[in-house]
C-alpha cells in the first residue's frame, strides 16, 4: 500500500508528491515549520492527507517546544500550521482535535502532554484509512458494474493516509468483484490526476485512461461514463462541495448527460458552520503554476493569470455524498446533519 | 499585423505555432509534402490556416510537378494533402477550390496552369483576411461593452491568414471603442490559448488573463464572463459545431449560466452535407501530447491516454453563428442555409 504521510522518530515522512511520478522521493519534515511548508508547496496536499499533517505538525512542534510558556508556543505551531492553506477544512478539523486534546492536558508534564499529542497524531493518521475503507464500503454498492468511472485531480491513497476517498470507492468496487476502469482527468494546473492517480491506479493493477481536463464534457457526452466520484476540501451544510478548479465543470456536464455525480469525504470535511458554499474561502496560488509546467515556460513573458485552486459544486449536481458514516443524498442539510449527529458510529 | 502564412518565391512561409511564444521562427515549405507535414505537426493550425495552406500546397505541388503526367500529379498531391487532418473542413474546401480551377485549366500550358493556381492560392489567403474582417463587422454589435469574453483555443490571426475568426470579432469590437477583455482557456494538451492567444492580444494591446481550461466553468458561474466567443473546424447543416476538445464543456457551462455562446466562423466551414454533428470525423491524436508537455514527460510511463482533438457541440448551446455574411440564429437549418446561398455578397 502507498505510504503517503507517517510519524516516526526523525520527522514526519512524506513521500514528496510534487516529484511523482517521476521520481519517489521520501523528504522528512523536523519541525512544525518543514511541515508548514510541505502543505502550502503541496509536498503533501488533498484534504483528509492536510488534516493529518497538520496533527503530526502539531505533535512535533510540541516535542521541539521549550517546556516553559508551552501555551504561546501551542498557539504559535497551530497558526502557522493553520494559515498554510484556506479551503481544504480538514486542516483546521485536525489542528482543533490536537488543541481540544491539548486543553485537557495542560496539568501534565511536557514530556507527558508530547506522548499524548504524538500519539494522537498516529491515531489520525490510522483512522483515516479506515474511515476511507468505510467510504469505500458504503460507495462501492453505487458504482455501476462493467462501466467507467470519471475522477477529477486525485483523492487516493496520497490525498489521504491511505486507501483514498473516490479512489476507495474505486478500490472497494474492485474488491467487491466489479469490472471496471477508471478515466483520470490530469487536472491543470498541478497535474494530480496525470501524475498522481495515474500512478495510484497503475500500482493496484486497475485500468486507468489519462485524458484532459476539456476531455471530460466529450466522454460524458459519449455515453462511456458510468458515474463520476471526486473528493472533497469543504462541504457546506445544504451539500454545497468545494473541490478541486474543476469539479463544478465536470458536475454540470455529468448532470447535463445523466451521470451520476458522487462525492467522496470523510466526515471531517463537513463544515456544517457555513450554511452554503459561497463562505467557503477559495485558495488563489502563484502564476507561475499556470505560465510554467514543471519549470518550463508555456504563456508569453508578463502574461497576467487567474488561479483559482478550488471551485464550488453547488449542491442541485451533486447526486449522494459518500462517508464513513453512509451515503447523504438531497435535501442535504438534513442528511448531512444526520450524518455529522451519528458520533463514534464509525 | 501578424503574417500567419505568406507565398513567396522561395515556397510557403509560415510562422512555426509549435514554438512560440518563446521563439518566433519562421518556416519556408518547398514542397507539397513539407506543406502536408506542417500541417500534420501542426506548424500551421487553424481551420481557416489549414485551408490557406491546403491551397498554397497545391499550387507549390503544381509548381514542382513534371509536365507530363500532369493530372495523376495532381491528384496525388490533392490526395497527400487531404489526409493531413480530417475534422477541419476548411482543408478540402481550400483543395476543392483548387480542384475546380485546375479543371478548368487543363487546356493552358504547365507554366500557366502553375501561374493561375498560384494566383488562385495568394488570392485564397487574402481573402481570408477581408472575410476575418467581415465576421469582426457582424460579430463587434454582439459584445457587451465593459465586459470580458471567454474564449478557447486560438481562433485568431495565427489560426487565420490574419486578424482572426473569434479573435476577429474581439478586435473588431475593440475598434469600435469597446471596453473588453478577454479570458483564454489555456487549451490542452497543445496549449493554443496559453501560447498563442496570449501572444496574440499582447501584440495587439488587448486585455488577456489565461487560466486553464478547468476554470471556465467557475469563471461562467462567477457572473465575470459577458459572452463567449470561439471558432470552429466544421458546422453541420443543423448547427452542431466541431471544434477544438474542450469547446463542448464550455458550451454547456456558458448555457447553464445563462452568457451567451458564440461561434464565429467563415461560411467554408460550414459542411451542409451533414445533416448533424454525430457524422463530423473527430481527429484523434498521439498520446504524447498528453503524457508529454515541451517534450518533458508528466504521467508515468506505460500510461494509456485518449487524445480526441476536437469535439462536437450540439446546436441547441449556440446562440449564435457569426459569418462573413451575416449572423444565423436557431433554426439553424435554415439560417445556415441562407447564409450559404448568399453567394458573392462578402
Amino acid at each position: 500500500m502507498i505510504q503517503t504521510i507517517l510519524w516516526k522518530p526523525e520527522g514526519v515522512v512524506m513521500i514528496d508528491q510534487t516529484r511523482l511520478p517521476l521520481e519517489e522521493i521520501y523528504v522528512t519534515c523536523q519541525s512544525y515549520q518543514e511541515v508548514a511548508d510541505a502543505i502550502r508547496t503541496m509536498v503533501i496536499r488533498g484534504a483528509p492527507a492536510i488534516g493529518v499533517a497538520a496533527a503530526m505538525g502539531v505533535a512535533i512542534g510540541v516535542q521541539q517546544a521549550d517546556a516553559a510558556g508551552l501555551d504561546a508556543q501551542f498557539e504559535a505551531i497551530c497558526a502557522e500550521l493553520a494559515s498554510t492553506r484556506p479551503t481544504a477544512v480538514n486542516l483546521f478539523w485536525g489542528i482543533d482535535r490536537m488543541k481540544r486534546l491539548y486543553a485537557s492536558l495542560r496539568h501534565l508534564s511536557h514530556r507527558e502532554i508530547t506522548e499524548r499529542l504524538v500519539a494522537e497524531a498516529i491515531l489520525v493518521c490510522e483512522e483515516d484509512i479506515e474511515i476511507n475503507k468505510a467510504i469505500g464500503r458504503h460507495g462501492a454498492p453505487l458504482v455501476p458494474d462493467n462501466s467507467t468511472i470519471l475522477t477529477h485531480c486525485n483523492a487516493g491513497a496520497l490525498a489521504t493516509a491511505g486507501y483514498g476517498t473516490a479512489l476507495g470507492v474505486v478500490r472497494a468496487a474492485v474488491e467487491a468483484g466489479k469490472t471496471i476502469d477508471v478515466f483520470s482527468d490530469e487536472t491543470r494546473p498541478f497535474l494530480q490526476g496525470a501524475r498522481l492517480t495515474v500512478w495510484e491506479l497503475q500500482h493496484d493493477g486497475i485500468p486507468a485512461t489519462l485524458i484532459t481536463d476539456n476531455m471530460a464534457g466529450h466522454f460524458l457526452h459519449s455515453g462511456r461514463i458510468g458515474c463520476v466520484i471526486v473528493g472533497a476540501d469543504r462541504i457546506a451544510a445544504n451539500g454545497d462541495v468545494a473541490n478541486k478548479i474543476g469539479t463544478y465543470g465536470v458536475a454540470v456536464l455529468a448532470k447535463e448527460n445523466n451521470v451520476p455525480f458522487y462525492v467522496a469525504a470523510p466526515v471531517s470535511t463537513l463544515d456544517l458552520t457555513l450554511p452554503d458554499g459561497t463562505h467557503i474561502p477559495i485558495e488563489e496560488r502563484a502564476s507561475a503554476e499556470v505560465t510554467h509546467i514543471q519549470g518550463v515556460r508555456m504563456a508569453p513573458e508578463g502574461t497576467v493569470v487567474r488561479n483559482p485552486a478550488f471551485d464550488v459544486t453547488p449542491n442541485r449536481y451533486v447526486t449522494a455524498i459518500i462517508s464513513e458514516r453512509g451515503v447523504a443524498r438531497a435535501p442535504f442539510t438534513e442528511s448531512l446533519r444526520e450524518l455529522a449527529a451519528k458520533r463514534g458510529s464509525l
